[in-house]
């Protein structure tokens, strides 16, 4: 089962299931065709949490020691992108890349959980997230923030699914242009989502819509102008979107 | 003129000024004793956005270069609490500083300003922020984020001065139970609000209620159990917190 969200352009803004090729409203069950409507990030998260080196296959990589607690950075609300939405390559960088993610859904406020199905609870769902990346930005502040928070550079969707239980052993790749760029499967987290949202609940308040990117697998690499990136997770869903170069210049008077 | 924010039992929250004891509502003027309400934080951020290094005079005390750009990182809005709110020391540290600054809040939507103008619209005022910081973790995790993230770890307040056009040379003094920590200027700033607001416009989209914690002065250190500490910033306000330790342990089965 998929939640999505949708704008049409008589009736606004909405929450909906997909059936096919068709949205359910949800509320009052109005059904619209999938084609009519612009699909939108299929949640307002308050927070959009990322981790650090979580696949055990990209630690092995590196060469690196498996980290003993998550390592997270923040990408900012406004940075947030639909499915077939434009990621914008910034003036500032010459180096953006895509990083493929399972991503977590909040469902339910959830703070200093007390057990296992507590967490189960607070989560909705999973969807595809890319944590776009200016690498040569990440690399020159030393912090992660600059580097992860320009506008488009949190593409996540399309859809969230809602009726998977335990997101364990699905393969997930991405793939520029077609071509496969990343490949693994969730089985090669360290940290399993359960363990992320304990983790970060016993630092803050998670609240419904909120996003945890929870880490990206090898092969991450660079996104050029035309790219058409996808972020492809099994039983989740496939995540399409085009990268264009900002057209405007910075102007000053 | 001070807007701020806040809850009566009797009519719910709302945005009101401030002048004397007394508080007028926004839409309808109708006023209230400031003593009847609960001071909630003076705005809503989508995002809190914080500076690194950016006070001369702490540069010169670490014996820093000054930097050629902002450094910035996020606090997420759930870390937000008002005036004479309790600063929670959480568990996992065992040295939690006081950082006091001076923070912009955002009125106006705003991406890739033109000129200076733009940059003065979308400012509504400003405000005394404590950008809380477990420095212990800041060490450890090298980057910044679960330091700054904790709940109660962004006090910010009382109220907004909407009516000061530049915040330039304001003494900001951080006191910690009534003896001064850390005393400066404004005129201290490496990078002027206005040069923020640019820097940072020009990667993400401010919305209205954004918070911009401008960095701090010389002088930041721990902060104990049973201390009152306060940011004062003249002509802005006085933000006062009192300390107190986690209650709850950390349960799990």
């Amino acid at each position: 089962m998929f939640l999505g969200r949708f704008r049409s352009a008589m009736e606004g803004e909405f929450f909906g299931f997909i059936e096919g090729n068709t949205v359910i409203r949800v509320g009052d069950q109005k059904s619209f065709p999938l084609s009519a409507l612009k699909i939108l990030p299929p949640c307002m998260p308050t927070k959009i949490i990322g981790i650090g080196l979580n696949y055990r296959d990209h630690a092995r990589e590196l060469g690196m020691e498996l980290p003993k607690e998550p390592l997270f950075f923040f990408k900012p609300p406004s940075a947030a992108i639909a499915h077939m939405e434009e990621i914008i390559l910034p003036p500032q960088s010459n180096e953006v890349h895509y990083e493929g993610e399972l991503a977590i859904v909040i469902g339910k406020y959830i703070y200093k959980p007390r057990n296992l199905a507590q967490i189960k609870e607070a989560i909705l769902g999973y969807t595809c997230f890319n944590d776009v990346t200016a690498r040569d930005l990440q690399r020159k502040d030393g912090q992660w923030a600059r580097a992860k928070s320009f506008n488009t550079f949190a593409p996540f969707g399309p859809f969230i699914r809602v009726d998977i239980k335990d997101p364990e052993g699905l393969k997930i790749e991405t793939l520029v242009n077609g071509e496969v760029k990343q490949s693994s499967y969730t089985s090669e987290l360290i940290f399993h989502p359960f363990e992320l949202v304990k983790f970060l609940a016993n630092i803050m308040t998670l609240n419904p819509g909120d996003v945890i990117a929870t880490g990206t697998p090898p092969g991450v690499g660079r996104l050029q102008e035309g790219d058409v990136v996808e972020v492809k997770i099994e039983h989740i869903g496939s995540l399409v979107n085009k990268v264009i170069r900002s057209r405007e210049e910075e102007k000053w008077n």
